[in-house]
């Protein structure tokens, strides 16, 4: 396990202040030095909304309010919200960081180049989950660890999932925009107003997430149907009231609503393409709060504008933040967001404390939760092989 | 029961086409003569949204999907959307109709005047629930029946406050708003989205929806509490896993998120009112698809200005439709849209079924189903006492 012998060979370990370059390429992964480590955090700026919630402490401004305690340990803590290009903030401290955390929210891309790059990186967590933007692959071979904070916002991503399943059955931003423009027409709303009641959900994956949301959706009386690499064992099976689908494109067929629940891996990368929505339902409403490149970005905007696909809701896109001319911007029937549903305030609160709690014992050479781990000892989690 | 008192004194009626005017003001209730009747729909126009979905029953071009049926047993069949002021369609057949069929959507407005001209008037129908459209103790007093389609639309309530309660805790519309103005600003949104797990949820109400609502907060572990004029018995509550509180204000101060679910009565009315809304918790968050007029209309704007009250979403406005200088159409952290919540396509079709039914029994001298009366021999439902 690279962190525990990071810990155990500290000893040995060469000063991080002033390494000779040929030794730190090959030893890097064993540097573990007691003193001062360089902490590289990359989040979202937040300006004048820095300061409205003590409780605020996912943005660059407030850094997980974590900087008093690690500058009081002697470490080196540097935020940035900086992170694109050549000349950007985050690319000056590559060469000499010893940690970097990012986020999902506003994604530092951990590329195979920064990494050749970051002679003295040891550790990169991710502040919430889902680490592809980190190369993991390139991570791996490097002898780096990567690790998120399981767990720590699942509740909060399945909340918003459902919120938006709602948002898409019952028609309710034709509503709003009705109300904001000085309009009343109801039936503008109702004649593809649904209730959730009686349709047929299906979620592609059933991990924390999938299971979580399946959870939440047992009181509302649906067909619900799940597909994943593994059944879930019987009882847990009926406690949750989901069916497994072995096949995905045969679950995709009979769900009037999918969510996607999956991680973005090499195999799940675009598996959201032109011949898998055809063989949707015609109508079908699609929820994503797993990642952008899990759809084919045109295949959903073609999808959308034909009314194959009815409804198109989520907080993940590709590249993020997007750009102000991200076709999902301006396809009918969306009704997205940019990238916020892990990172409510109860879920910065949780994600922080278990950045803390994982840097923590990274100074104290202890091990991470296990399930923590998504490289270790050069090899990927389960969910990215 | 005025409806079997109706339908036994059938042979002594007068014939519906020629009443001399002195009887019809004295018998009028005892009018259930057989043969033709005169049965006006006020429904919400649908235009080019009419034939867009075979299933959209509920707009006045549909007209519930009965007209076949009715004109086939010789009965006339008036619908029309107009119902305001005195020239209107609706006030051109007030005088000579025998079944009015309206709805909370587009409510006509069924004033003790109107009823006074309506000589020939014995049956109010509401598709859909929610009667208070309906001067009661004025068709009360002159005898008549109100029945509604109970339980048609309690799902489509519930699901639709249980959207709104996420769309408002996790703060969605700023960030859709966002991604159609080609912006990206996590922070803005972040700030103040929370999740609601762990968060305490009071409805003022607990009758069907308000039920229906709790079953489907319980898996979101949430502090669930209700406030009603009768506890529900222990089982039932341990079940919904909602706590009773017999003192609504005390409730109130506790919750970060109230829903209303009460109907509009002389007891409800304004009953949010400036002293009760100063009482809440700062912050707290309202949902409201009951009736506006449960609210004092500029305590709420003034309670959203003050942040106060830090979100409103509702689909109920007084009156309805909403004028287009409605101030809660330009309040902040409003979440509001048109009275939609129980005309989903689903709900249009049990609440088609349900008149459909009602008026076979009306015209076979039948009972209706004991939930459904609002008003029946000079007494109101208790729900509206």
């Amino acid at each position: 396990m690279a962190m525990r012998r990071v810990a155990s060979t500290a000893a040995r370990a060469f000063a991080s202040s002033s390494p000779s370059p040929s030794s730190l390429v090959f030893t890097r992964e064993l540097q573990a030095s007691p003193g001062s480590k360089k902490i590289v955090g990359v989040f979202y700026k937040a300006n004048e909304y820095a300061e409205m919630n003590p409780n605020f402490v996912g943005c660059a401004e407030n850094a997980l309010g974590i900087r008093e305690w690690l500058e009081s340990k002697g470490h080196q803590y540097i935020v940035t919200p900086d992170k694109e290009g050549p000349d950007c903030e985050l690319e000056k401290h590559i060469p000499d960081l010893h940690v970097l955390i990012t986020t999902p929210f506003h994604p530092a891309y951990v590329t195979a180049e920064r990494i050749k790059k970051a002679k003295n990186l040891q550790l990169l967590l991710t502040a919430g989950i889902g680490s592809d933007h980190v190369d993991l692959k390139a991570a791996a071979a490097a002898g780096l660890t990567v690790a998120e904070v399981t767990r720590s916002n699942v509740v909060s991503v399945a909340e918003d999932e459902l919120m938006r399943i709602l948002i898409l059955v019952r028609n309710f931003l034709p509503g709003h925009h009705q109300v904001i423009n000085g309009e009343w027409n109801v039936a503008g709303i109702a004649y593809r107003a649904y209730d959730l009641e009686g349709k047929t959900v299906g979620t592609v994956g059933a991990g924390r997430i999938g299971r979580l949301l399946l959870q939440r959706l047992k009181p509302f009386n649906c067909n619900l149907l799940y597909h994943d690499r593994v059944k879930m064992d019987s009882e847990l099976e009926n406690q949750i009231g989901a069916k497994f689908e072995e096949d995905l494109d045969k679950m995709l067929s009979k769900c009037d609503i999918v969510v996607v629940n999956t991680p973005l891996t090499e195999k799940t990368k675009g598996m959201f393409d032109k011949e898998r929505i055809a063989k949707m339902k015609k109508g079908v409403l699609i929820v994503n709060n797993a990642r952008g490149a899990i759809m084919d970005t045109q295949a959903v905007v073609d999808a959308c504008n034909s009314g194959h696909i009815a409804g198109y809701s989520g907080d993940v896109w590709y590249p993020q933040p997007a750009p102000k001319d991200h076709p999902w911007r301006y396809m009918p029937n969306q009704a997205m967001t940019p990238h916020i549903s892990g990172t409510t305030i109860d879920a910065q609160l949780r994600y922080a404390a278990g950045t803390k709690d994982m840097l923590d014992r990274y100074f104290k050479g202890e091990d991470f939760p296990a399930q923590n781990y998504i490289v270790k000892d050069g090899e990927l989690a389960p969910q990215y092989r």
